[in-house]
């Protein structure tokens, strides 16, 4: 039975994360909202129930009679399931572990453009953005990438645990290509510092069914309504 | 063997999660950097490794081989030792995609107080937290609590998924402390709204072992250095 992914239809997004997952391992997958309206609707519904597992928010998947939201616990779950994840306990934690390391930077994406708040507009909070940047170039991605380069030299380098992928190298994959969206100027300077994620995010770039999905029309292209925005004020 | 928690040592922040869980299953633990200087240092260290499973911030767990962090991944382990989670894969992952939510209502907690940036004091950045907090109390709580609330509803109330606390719950109990501590006034008119939430709130604190743990001095106040702070122009 095919997987069905609900998640904002015109956005990568959190969303994204589970989607390049589900094409890695080939799996078979309706994603819900991209196909209708009515899928919206299915969607916002299932998020007000009171009863089984509704979610605060997309993504979430259905899975037979399992319902899981939250994108780490998404993956999580599909990790095992389609080989993205080692077998052993300790090594699920630990890339469960590193993809939560991989969301609280996502957030930290996020509020580069909304320092002050979701319900307002960019504009309207554009200084506190244009501050939070600055932080955020200067100190958070170094921090957080370079985390990650460290990691990957201090394991060979081929992927974060070994030879083989796994959703946790599927999700940095996205994060360069999303901060490449972002910040262009400032990636084009900082990149030469995480040589061992770039040729990992070359590496994702390059798995086969990774390369079918970004050239299908599946792959939504990156806009200012996702996580990564282009706005040329927060990039130096 | 016992187990080694490793948390700043002057605070509760995101360690407390993992606290409550131990204090609630009555384990063995150590709070290392709690007990000296060194272990502080030894922290640190840990962080800065190449191989292992370093963590890229505390809290992290040492359980005989097993090295985790991310308070959300501490707990997924914990939970299935010490029953504070279901058995069936369903609602080990129900229990944690909660606990995943609770996250992300404890990040913007933070945020309200360092809405501009980590590297920045709080004086530095008072007007954007003033309007970030203004934007937390008014739509973001009512949207967190409110879902656990429905939630509460929608079990019958006892606990977030019947009659078994979960670690789950012990989190949303540090959620109701943390906000009386940091937004009393604003508390004090929004409480009543969320009344199976205070209930909840309340059995948890009644649980012997919880309630010794609170009585002892392995419970650390709130204070000004941790995510719920008491700034008087944030409430209202």
């Amino acid at each position: 039975m095919a997987y069905e992914l609900y998640y904002w239809p015109t956005i990568q997004g959190r969303g994204e994360y589970v989607r390049l997952a589900l094409e890695d391992a080939g799996a078979d997958y309706v994603d819900v909202a991209r196909r209708s309206k009515a899928g919206v609707s299915a969607m916002m519904k299932m998020m007000q129930a009171k009863t089984g597992t509704p979610s605060f928010a997309p993504p979430f998947l259905v899975s037979g009679k399992i319902t899981v939201g939250q994108t780490a616990a998404i993956l999580l779950y599909l990790g095992g399931r389609h080989d993205l994840a080692p077998k052993t306990e300790a090594g699920r934690l630990w890339v469960h572990q590193l993809q939560l390391t991989i969301a609280d930077f996502v957030q930290e994406v996020h509020d580069t453009h909304h320092p002050i708040g979701v319900s307002l507009y960019y504009d309207d909070q554009k200084n506190a953005a244009k501050k939070r940047s600055a932080e955020f170039r200067k100190e958070r991605v170094p921090k957080f990438l370079g985390y990650f380069e460290r990691l990957l030299e201090g394991g060979g380098a081929t992927y974060l645990i070994g030879r083989k992928a796994t959703y946790a190298d599927l999700s940095l994959f996205q994060i360069v290509e999303g901060l490449r969206y972002a910040f262009p100027k400032y990636m084009k300077k900082y990149e030469r510092q995480i040589p061992n994620l770039i040729a990992l995010h070359d590496r994702v770039a390059d798995r086969p069914n990774i390369a079918a999905y970004l050239a299908s029309d599946r792959r939504i292209p990156f806009n200012e309504d996702g996580i990564f925005r282009r706005y040329k004020a927060l990039d130096k």
